[in-house]
């Protein structure tokens, strides 16, 4: 059946006006920042000021700091310390709603995931590097019932940037998100994709990195149509002999410092661009 | 050192406030259901309507359904089909986006998050059993870390309903959240606490069942102050022989209408009575 003839008009104007989108350099940034310590070495480096009227609902955590740096507004979004336990709010529900929120109240051009991960050895991930993640999935959401399965993964692509990449020579890979420090036996099984419950598993073999927000980050601003990009610096080798929590501990703040240089970076690249030059 | 002057009457000021609060009759209820099945018999029990303005942002697939029930303000929210997948949004991410999101758009007195749950055959739970929720926790956020293990489990105690159980017959436990329909081993640890990271966790020892939202739902109307109770019906029993999928889509039509008759029972017995009456 032929299209009722006003389709392809619509088109034609949908398609220039996300041309006219992509044309305008972007302007406001919200980064997404689990913990506290990953945030502050950012927060100095672009000067950033915490809100003293908060742009979020009374009574919870999360803290934004917000500045102007070159023509860039950026917004650093900490989940905050958690009001029963207080430890950093981390994982992917505080990650979602903060996410939620933060693009309901800022209206971001681009969302920037950035932080620690766990990374995978045998995938050629070392301590100290910084990657770009290609696609995000979770590996901690098992559901055998058909396309639930597949729901549970939630695989989605990164904003493409191939620019980016390439200018500042950083790594791209793929990256899996739970709510776990450990890794059980059925997490690694999504992961490696051993398990092989679909050919969008087998698909995707080559996971460098887990962390705890990435793939939630990625739900919400899919979910709210902004692209979004994820920064993730190796803390810990998964595959690697020492127990996890120890070398997350011992590593954190210097692979810190190593992600407060790439950033910084990251934002001199994108100041002036629009998004289709990233 | 003695409080100042002022601490006392604030104390009493406050106290009064609380009183009163508490003294107004409940009159908005906010339901969190994961799955359509699941909502549509209440939906037609109560003769809601779906909201022809959302008050949710554009695009996204949270269905709010919405009316008058004796003295009640009724919303039944429904985190829709995942526009990607099109199966419904389950899960502690949507389950959390849409409890945030409900309770900035609609204020609620009281959230009630109802649904379907695997059950625990060795701590009492039958196929078609109703139960309350007195707590709930996640059993799929294992940290090592000090605190950080606390705060993974992210014990929260449900709104204190005494009445309303007695009145009902209900049977009461303790409820765990997860994002897999299966059970791995070190989920199954985590709930029954041989695991035994800390004493909180051996004080918790008889969960009666899973569910996909309830943690999620919990730990977002604490983090608004919003008192929120949890009703599971069970669909399939987790210690049981056969295979968990399988059970839940052959059960899930008997059960649903279970909680399909409880649920008005308890929206008729909460009807004009004020939260400490609850």
């Amino acid at each position: 059946m032929a299209p009722p003839p006003n389709v392809k008009s619509e088109e034609i104007v949908e398609e220039s006006m996300a041309y006219q989108l992509d044309k305008r350099p972007i302007s406001t940034i919200v980064f997404i920042i689990a913990m506290q310590t990953e945030a502050f070495p950012l927060v100095k480096k672009f000067q950033l000021s915490q809100d003293t009227n908060s742009v979020f609902p009374e009574g919870v955590p999360w803290v934004r700091y917000h500045g102007t740096y070159k023509d860039l507004n950026l917004n650093i979004i900490w989940p905050g310390k958690d009001r029963a336990f207080g430890v950093d709010s981390v994982g992917t529900i505080p990650a979602s709603l903060v996410t939620y929120a933060s693009i309901q109240a800022l209206k971001p051009d681009l969302i920037i995931n950035a932080g620690t991960a766990g990374g995978f050895k045998a995938k050629g991930a070392c301590i100290g590097d910084v990657f770009l993640a290609s696609d995000v999935a979770f590996h901690d959401r098992r559901n055998p019932i058909p396309v639930f399965d597949l729901y549970g993964v939630g695989l989605r692509q990164a904003f493409s940037t191939p620019n980016l990449s390439k200018e500042l020579n950083l790594k791209v890979g793929k990256l899996s998100t739970g709510d776990s420090l450990d890794m059980c036996p059925q997490d690694n099984a999504l992961i490696i994709a051993n398990d092989a419950t679909t050919k969008d598993m087998e698909d995707n073999l080559n996971y460098f990195a887990i962390g705890f927000q990435g793939a939630a980050v990625a739900y919400v601003a899919d979910l709210l149509k902004v692209p979004a990009i994820f920064i993730k610096a190796v803390t810990d080798v998964v595959d690697g002999d020492k127990p996890t929590a120890d070398e997350f501990l011992q590593n954190l703040a210097a692979v810190t410092a190593a992600l407060a240089e790439t950033v910084p970076q990251v934002v001199d690249f994108i100041n002036g661009k629009c998004l289709s030059e990233l």
